[in-house]
């Protein structure tokens, strides 16, 4: 080393919608190009982009070099004048194969794809170290948020206790929406669709599948150890209504989709991605709109967070090109970053082992006696109230309530007991409550 | 390389009060010691822990290891037995030689010493890198927070245009407890006096010389360029009152000190620190109590806010090890992180050429056409009007101005004639107002 005496990094890139284009753009755009080259001191040159269809309009700019478009993807990762590959095609396959022959190859990889990397990444990570390269992956969480970078290096001689992120801006647009306009999640969903803010079919985002991807990905750096996203306790936002946000609003709290990985005891953890109602005065309360954050808890550390922009082709394509000047440097200096540590293997705690605090809201016949026989259900499955509302709705009542901390077994059984009531017509909403870090 | 088989890195610490103390529990205390084993992969011996004064007690702590201390910082810099070199001392002196000479010696070293990297960062860094070994200071700006790490790493091919940080817990912590308690300056000062929370001479706090040692290192980061800290424009809060603090609330801001670092155009940059009335929408706004926080903006990255404890002992400390455990893997690897880049030489604009809105807070007497005579003189000096309020208190009237973006010259010429005319008692309040980034 180095390879390349003039420094000059030669990229593949794998896939070109928008995270791509952005990236091609800050590479290969003359006033950005120059800047880029003071800056980290590198020389990029751009020599493949491997696509599904090579004919499609890519990019209107001037500069956008057609003439690389490539449909073989496995044949550019193979060129002997590919240093380093940038996979941005996202899905398992054939982006999984394509990351496992570059890091064979001896050549980094900087990816964004937070479904392969849930699956594989400690595979992945495994096998670029035993291949003496770099396998980078800032944007698969939370975009242009260095949070993977924060957990790997700043943190890696931390004792964290609890990551809480809000990794998935188009759950945040939707139910902050609900919040500030008072208007139904199916009203708001079809808007953001026709908007182009969510998915024609929006179930990975809105049923908690993303978010799920992003929480494996941040329990594995945060706690050293391998979590299945599939085994993801997952609740998605499609029942909650804006009711519920308003009766949060109104106890003190904003509703927000959370991913939260968290240490529990010595020798477990919890992983899970549910709503929570999370106390207006947490910082994580504020982070509206499609913004994303995450919210770091640590013995030493006290609480950190990092908030920012979660998507979009042009922030995105910022944390990949960090991600690239990285690997680079470690590439010319004959090095690569250690995969992340195994810690001692930490159970996985099933959702019905946890403790909660929970918000209920309650259809009930609006007669005398009925908050008396539905108070009593919970003292009956020994869960403490901590505030309540009632509201009458004609001859319906709506009682909500937000419980002091109980266990998930407790709270499912209350459930049970309170829907055989029957005064109670239904319990259409059941939140967790999210309690306060340390100092927040 | 490795030097050390058994990958057991033998660490000199210079200094040991809050940040050295907490250090020495993160890592010789048996619970913690094993957990970091665990998670970095790596074994720590403390070797020495130079001092001023061997003889006063450190900690309670059974396991601190008092039988290290010693008065001869380089003798202990200078011995075979130590890998690398952790400077809490703090000052320009003995520290710079002292790290000078670890880092001839091989050595890589981490330091928290603001006021030294401000002066002779730059300097210290080719150094480093001449020899091969790290130069690592996270902790020396905002203490547990990663912006060092982010600025070098994760944005190293950003186009940066404007870093603004809450950088000092101290009057961060006044001003928050001006804001929520209605009190005046010296009256919470006093107060923070006797809680510890501020210094017996708070001016290096107080008078922004804190805040503009960190607003160069983080200037020089940004943009790569040299910053003299001396040349930093510096505004403390000592002129702030709780009156300034209400109007700005009934306007919407909020007044907080800020260390700013700005591109200006293509060839300059500004590098100030002064109190700013800052939206309540914008995320800084919501930075209370001790916290610190930094809002980088550019180009394709938009906005990222990182936000954590900026000091205190165990948090901090916690930062420095961050930074222990990525030059131990450097020198393991016999590598290190290249010194930051140098752009371009940019020039530092004085504050005389900057534009900005400002708030005004005007004591004039309570007659018929004063806020004629005073509007004539913002109109004079094509200042104008954003928004307005009058008081009246007896025969006084206040009279508070927020404008739209002038010219310091302007201001200044404005301010001149404003205290000419009969009626203007004084002009107490002289703010400037920083404007929403993109997309907050």
């Amino acid at each position: 080393m180095p390879k390349n005496p003039a420094r000059a990094i030669r990229i593949a890139l794998l896939g070109c919608g928008n995270v791509g284009t952005a990236l091609v753009g800050l590479l290969v755009n003359p006033s950005r190009r120059e800047q880029l080259r003071e800056r980290s001191g590198l020389e990029f040159e751009l020599v493949g982009i491997a696509v599904g269809d090579t004919s499609k309009e890519r990019s209107d700019d001037p500069w956008f070099p057609g003439h690389l478009l490539t449909g073989d993807a496995a044949g550019l990762v193979a060129r002997d004048d590919v240093d380093l590959v940038v996979e941005l095609m996202g899905g398992l396959e054939p982006a999984g194969s394509l990351i496992e022959a570059a890091l064979r190859a001896g050549k980094p990889v900087v990816t964004a794809n937070k479904a392969l990397l849930a699956e594989r990444g400690i595979e992945l990570s495994a096998l670029a170290e035993a291949n003496g390269v770099d396998l980078e992956f800032e944007a698969a969480v939370a975009g242009a948020i260095p949070v993977i970078r924060t957990l790997r290096e700043s943190l890696a001689g931390e004792a964290l206790t609890r990551v809480m992120g809000i990794v998935n801006g188009t759950t945040n647009y939707l139910l902050s929406t609900m919040a500030s306009e008072g208007r139904e999640y199916a009203d708001v969903l079809l808007e953001a669709q026709s908007l182009g803010l969510a998915e024609r079919d929006p179930t990975a985002d809105v049923e908690g599948f993303d978010a799920a991807a992003k929480a494996a990905i941040l329990a594995g750096l945060a706690f050293g150890c391998v979590v299945d996203p599939a085994s993801v306790h997952r609740e998605g936002i499609t029942t909650v209504s804006s009711v519920d946000i308003a009766f949060a609003k109104r106890f003190g709290y904003s509703i927000k989709l959370l991913a939260i990985a968290e240490r529990v005891g010595e020798n477990a953890i919890s992983v899970r991605v549910h709503p929570a109602l999370v106390p207006l005065s947490h910082p994580l309360a504020l982070v509206a709109g499609a913004y994303n954050a995450v919210f770091l808890e640590g013995e030493a550390l006290g609480s950190l967070m990092l908030y920012g922009q979660g998507a979009g082709g042009v922030p995105t394509a910022s944390a990949v090109l960090g991600d690239v000047i990285d690997a680079s440097n470690h590439l010319l200096e004959g090095d690569c970053s250690s995969a992340p540590r195994r810690a001692a293997s930490l159970e996985a705690l099933p959702i019905q082992e946890m403790r909660s605090a929970f918000y209920l809201s309650v259809d009930a016949d609006d007669r005398p006696g009925v908050l008396a026989s539905v108070a009593a259900v919970f003292g009956e499955h020994r869960i403490s109230i901590s505030s309540m509302e009632q509201q009458g709705l004609g001859e319906e009542a709506r009682l909500v309530f937000v419980t002091h901390e109980a266990s998930e077994a407790d709270m499912a059984a209350t459930l049970g007991a309170l829907e055989e009531l029957d005064v109670v017509r239904s319990v259409p909403g059941v939140i967790r409550v999210v309690g306060h870090g340390e100092g927040i």
